[in-house]
């Protein structure tokens, strides 16, 4: 049977696809779910792919996800930069967690330049648009082996 | 036929008129509603006015105008001077917003003198009570011409 | 009849007692609102306890506060450090609500030893375990005496 | 008779739509000077317009207006960012006085993110082109009403 | 037979409700004193109430403690921002220490924010007249039960 | 033969008396000077006593001074805080120039605390109303003996 | 009868005329108490002038001052720089408290720019040697006038 | 034929293995490269492994990878933090650069968290142990198809 | 024919050569003049030389220049350190720009380290003494070759 | 016969031995004191050993010294981090002091890396146990050979 | 018989002309060293024209000019912005070392504004492509004549 | 058998003696070298004894002294205020390293006053000239007895 992970989506990333792909690409949110999706097949896992506005909620499934899940990639969008509560609740669950960023946030905007929420997590991957996202299910493979 | 703006307010707005009337004057929000529904009926405009607690719900609000109105004001409480994400919400929709504020947030805490979200508005409008409000109606008004 | 106080919890407070009991002991929230609930009694005080991990609804029952009950009690977690919007809250009700943290939050990270709402609240206690929510409760009622 | 506002323009605007169309717009002051007198005129407003390059004629022109002008638009170009005078000059006068700038000063260089002088003035319009004028001349006749 | 608390009051404290009644209230130093041997005795403990304006009389009464009381409540007034040393002298000692304001210092002066000994204490107490002193008798109670 | 003295006054200083009596007190700078006058007759010093907005004249008069004065008294006003110019034009002259202010600068708003000019000033008097002035006079007789 | 003032002399003055006689200029402290008693008692004053390096002795003097005192010149040497204790101990009385330097502070290290006491003081003298409290002694009488 | 890949480690990277396990695993130096070299034959890329502490060295082989190699996956050890050397031999060259690191830089020390090389690069893997580098491989692989 | 060149100079520039001539040498701004006028007419350009203590003047003269003159050498003095508007005017003007000093101003105090106009300029000599002047004209007359 | 030199400590080291052995080692201060007796006598030295927690009294103490010794080694606590006064007091006498610290402050707490008395002392000794006050005795023997 | 000059060129410059030729124009360092050969002896100087990309490299050379030449003129590259070293070595000699850069590095990145060997240097010449280095040859000669 | 102990020194070092004797003295580095043998044999230990300008090869060395010798003095010049290569180097090896200086580095520039690795080191000396090396080898003695 197949291992469960949750890939979760913050702020905005519902957008995706529809504004500045200068930055983000051309592809939307439901793209990089199917690829998700697709290549989670390959490595033996199901993705319960999410995603939510709301600080709150996010908090809310990294809970749910101690329960249902084996690791967690999570782009918390403009939140990875002010909250700490999203570092707690990584800190919360024993289930590695994984940040992924579509863009290399290091080589844009200096407020984007720090993450509160990368010491909680257990490592960061960023700037190789969705192969990026591709890339955290098999180090959460790797990591479950 | 009447073109739609969303006129949104942010956190504890809905307390207006209750407390601190030094600071803040002794209408309530939804004399403010009143006075933008007229406001912008003599400009032609449909005003939906509307007001939320949670920050998500108001990005929620931002990525909806963008489907259905020309133009939006925002008056996004203290999530004006912390929220990266109503930022990104800003960017991530074509028409355009206009960020507003009923007191001097120059003229008050220090840790209110910096706006996120001004970076991505259209342009600002402070300190002149109620009247920011038409003031805003106006110049939406204008750019939509 | 007793009196009504509100103790209120935010985010990852649910999680308590599941994870890294050296910083916040090996109490589940279900053993704080007993003990509460308890001290309160024996106070002549009603105790509503409630948490969830949404700044927004914080804020939402911060305001309910101010019809319902006599003081407020509040751990507001993570959201202690960054929420100005909680700031502007309890600034906007006129009961007394006391700052409460289970550990002492100044002997942690150094983001941690900020507190973006003790300024607008009655007075801080913090450090002293489930403890520290009873002599918020007794803090109170001394305040409403 | 009509009611006097001083309209002031402050270092390098005498360049406008001579340079950077980009950010200030193709239009030249003696436009802006038109503009504002029209607009002011329909408001029943005699508007007086001037432009210096010296920090000094500046607080000379404001001190002026307390005497002459019942309310004063102030666009103070760079010195916005780095004068305390005029700060201290706006605050010795008690007409209303509003800073007005044509871009969204906001969305540039980091040092031109601080004013030094919207904490003594009334409030601040910004990022609507000329049209933040002739917002600004409708804040000031409402402010006399 | 009883239990020693010490109780230590730091600079200024002795000119208590001589001035500043706004601040921290009508009361003088004696009848912080009277209200905390009243309140130990109930709890079975006796209050040693003192106070200096030396910072090292104040270490010396610290290391005292260790061999002398089961707790220390210190209201260590300016220097509380400043001693490095009293934060050694808590950490030196085996016997809990708990820090005590009046007023809430958080909502005054930015240089009363940081508390240079907070993170030796065991925990805070701030903002409640009096009362706050009879709250860490209560928690040094229990901290000993 | 009287000796001469200078007395620099700068920007918005013209307008005392006329705002704010509660910070500069009810007196003109007409009343300043008259004072001045007064004061420095009885020390055989003729008071050289001007004003002006602009930052350029005052370093044009201090390079005056070096011909035609023993010593100056300037109180730069807002240039205090901002005018490296100044503080190099103090510094280009070989007659000792004193640093006056009406009002304690230290128990105001913090972007007046910090002294440009004072580190080339002979030395600081601040915070005695026009005595301040009186004082400057009697310490640059004192300096010229 | 003649009033009484203190002259409040901090750390390391007792060491006056015996080092550093570039900065300091080359005379002991006995120099300066006989010159500020012989210009006390010129002015009616009755000069009581002391000296420790005892921070907490200052503090009790202070507090002795607003029981025998008129007024209080203090050079506080190094504490200016640091106590917070201080600036609070002049808070607590009420007679006028004048802050002097023999040298010009401001022209030395950059740690000696700051006065943590000056906000609380009435006034500040420096730069001028034994003739800064002379001068602060002509400001006291005129205070008390 | 198959295409080449430099993979380069910086300062005390020779070290691995032999201390502090609890960061940075039990692997030498030695086990990376044949995890790298047989990850590489598998993606039908030739690996050519290097190690220096020499900074300059670490230049030089960028320069020589522009020639020789699709791309590079470089550990820079700590000059990762300091070298803006490395950033400009980044730019200067075409051939895409990712920055790896064994352990979460994040969750270490404070000057850990901040990459001068990071703006100049692809992206950034770290966190993953030996995996990290693998991943790099991967990405490269990607950015060549 | 020859070419024109504005060489500019600022605040405390006339006092050159009767002060402080440690730092900027004997040479005063007449002979600094008469090098200019003498370099300039070996390399075919006419030098118009000006100084002011004014910054609004030498804004003025910016913009003159960019009728007049085919490139500026500007020696700012301390407004170097401090004039966004300064900057802004060599930035509305399309003629070459070179910001020049006669000492090293890297080697002086660290408020002199920091240059508001540079990163408007095209390029920066300093430390040459008079040197610098003719080095720019050089440079100058490179660029409109 | 014997030099005398001093060896002062300061807050909190009578302490010494009884808590924190994993910092500052099981000796006691009577056993440094002995230690560095012994050593003395063996360089000729007699050993004026003192301790106390008041900051004027190893003020008084560094007087004293400049009388009786020939020179001073001082471990000032926590002093060293905060006193200015400690450093005016060394600057003040003309025997050279020299600062030891048991443990090696640099890998301790941040606010332990800076000390307020190091640019004024001979040289710095830290990190070797006692044995830092027997390597301070050797250095001052050398000095005064 | 000509005297030798060492220009010095630091990390990437080997890359020069073959990328980012906007920034750093066409020329390859081969075109720089002909040029400089060229204008060296027109003036009657040998150019000694090297370039490393190791920091320990350029403060070798720096010593070995303090032998074999009159002057250094040294493009540092990135060095510049971090290396006290080459600071210190300039300090070491005693020959005349000229600053030299392609590009206005003060219009550029933040972190290449600072320069830390500028204050050991004689002099800063930037932004003139090529001509930088012959004006620094010029400059040179000047210097020994 | 004598036991060895490496002494490494840094950037510039090679050129003590031959500049600046007013800091650093008049001994070469092989004066320094023969004091350190002669001392270094009579506490029975061999003194390896060398010099570099590059960074790397300090990092060789100190990772070479991890089998040769059983503890390591260096003075790391310019590179201490750096290098986190060097504090990683030194965290890299288990013999213990002595940081040491000739000069009292906190008596000179600001940029000076800090160590990046010191933290890493066991303990630091400085201040004493060449008794500055003869102290660290009795403590290195010491330590391994």
């Amino acid at each position: 049977m197949n291992k469960t992970v949750f890939v979760l989506n913050g702020p905005n990333l519902n957008m995706l696809g529809k504004r500045e792909p200068g930055i983000y690409g051309g592809n939307t949110l439901k793209d990089v779910e199917n690829e998700c999706v697709a290549a989670g097949a390959a490595l033996g896992l199901t993705v319960d792919f999410r995603q939510s506005n709301h600080e709150g909620v996010l908090i809310d499934w990294l809970h749910e996800a101690s329960e249902k899940a084996i690791g967690v990639a999570i782009n918390a969008g403009a939140y990875t930069h002010t909250s700490i509560a999203l570092h707690d609740a990584i800190k919360a669950i024993s289930v590695p967690v994984i940040e992924v960023h579509i863009s290399n946030v290091h080589a844009r905007e200096h407020f984007r330049h720090h993450s509160a929420i990368a010491p909680a997590a257990k490592g960061v991957i960023c700037g190789f648009g969705i192969q990026s996202y591709v890339l955290a299910l098999n180090a959460l493979n790797s990591l479950s082996a």
